[in-house]
């Protein structure tokens, strides 16, 4: 399997894509065709989310389809040489994946090596369950069942900031709830800037920042660039 | 219906459950027993959870029993004078709520004239859905529709900020997402130290802070102490 698991979109600057640049070169090398799923995208029409991630990624020289134009899933996907599954609310894009007839096809692609570049609900979305996103749940998912190509559950744009005086959870006691229902899991708390490459049945920790392991039991761990060590 | 939904437990110093105190008065005015949900509880026992409401509700002279403990849910609600459905998890509340057969119970008893105290996870599954909660959905809660015994979605512990440098959404994009794909919903932004009241077929907005009103196409508006306007 090849994936490149970005936690975010934007960097520092509030520039669209840019970063993790030689990761995207790596993983789209010698892909001509792309296939982009929209369906998290909320506020901003899927037309347009189409065409912001053309011009992002113009250097690329992908010819990038929309799925919200596809009616036939499992040729689609076939028919392209990269899956592209963007941010937005990670219960509308499961929504819309379910519904539509994506989820087996993608699964099936990327298990047999077709690569795929997800960024905040996308990467979320690679992962067993939606059950660690931050997302406000807008819309049925039809369970939080994913699809399970990566095998850890991941929180994207991880931070455990509160604003002053809040008293809501941090993000830290919401993922140790999440590990009081599911002892077994593993979760990864990737912060905006960090990514995760997975190439050679292994798995790369990326990015300027550490990335956080939970798991039931022990302190969060904070782990460097580099391998993802073994469970 | 009487009720009181508070947005969050803890005044600005932490303490549990002392603020609101004379809406507390009113409305436990006569009771002499009530039921509590722990439900929502998750790194917390059940049990310690009771232990902590009954202390904290201690001047009400309360008998207070764990809805965890009991095994008829009609027979429980209809022994008890007042309902009290404690924060958390929002998705484990609900999930719970559902599965051991309360939802039905404590919807024809509110309906009724059964006065009913949330706060946070217990004040937003009251309303329709649980679709504007910010809580991370650590389980599948077998359907978004929550209790509907107050007609609005409600967000609790509603602010506005976001860390530094963080890009996710912040709390309006997240109800503008909702509004897209419910255009003729109302939402409340209930601050924390904010409540509402419902007495005599009205809703009252309570509290220090500005409560928020979001619907479809109108700019957020910001809704002062007294009577929630018709819609």
């Amino acid at each position: 399997m090849r994936m490149l698991l970005l936690s975010n979109s934007r960097d520092p600057s509030g520039n669209y894509l840019v970063h993790a640049r030689s990761a995207w070169s790596e993983i789209a090398r010698g892909c001509r065709t792309a296939l982009f799923f929209p369906f998290a995208g909320t506020t901003m029409g899927w037309d347009d989310y189409l065409a912001l991630v053309r011009e992002a990624l113009a250097a690329l020289q992908l010819d990038i389809r929309g799925a919200h134009h596809c009616d036939a899933p499992a040729t689609a996907v076939a028919q392209a040489d990269l899956l592209l599954v963007g941010g937005g609310n990670t219960f509308r894009l499961l929504h819309e994946l379910r519904r539509r007839g994506w989820l087996a096809p993608i699964r099936h692609a990327v298990c047999n090596g077709k690569p795929y570049v997800g960024w905040s609900a996308g990467t979320v979305v690679a992962t067993p369950s939606i059950a660690t996103t931050n997302d406000m749940p807008i819309i049925d998912p039809g369970g939080l069942e994913a699809l399970g190509v990566f095998p850890l559950q991941v929180n994207a744009h991880y931070h455990d900031a509160l604003p002053p005086g809040h008293q809501g959870e941090s993000r830290r006691q919401r993922i140790a709830e999440y590990l009081v229902l599911h002892p077994g899991a593993t979760v990864l708390g990737l912060p905006e800037g960090n990514w995760i490459e997975v190439r050679d049945g292994q798995c790369h920790l990326c990015g300027p920042h550490p990335t956080w392991l939970f798991r039931s039991g022990i302190d969060p761990v904070a782990l460097g660039q580099g391998l993802l060590p073994a469970a």
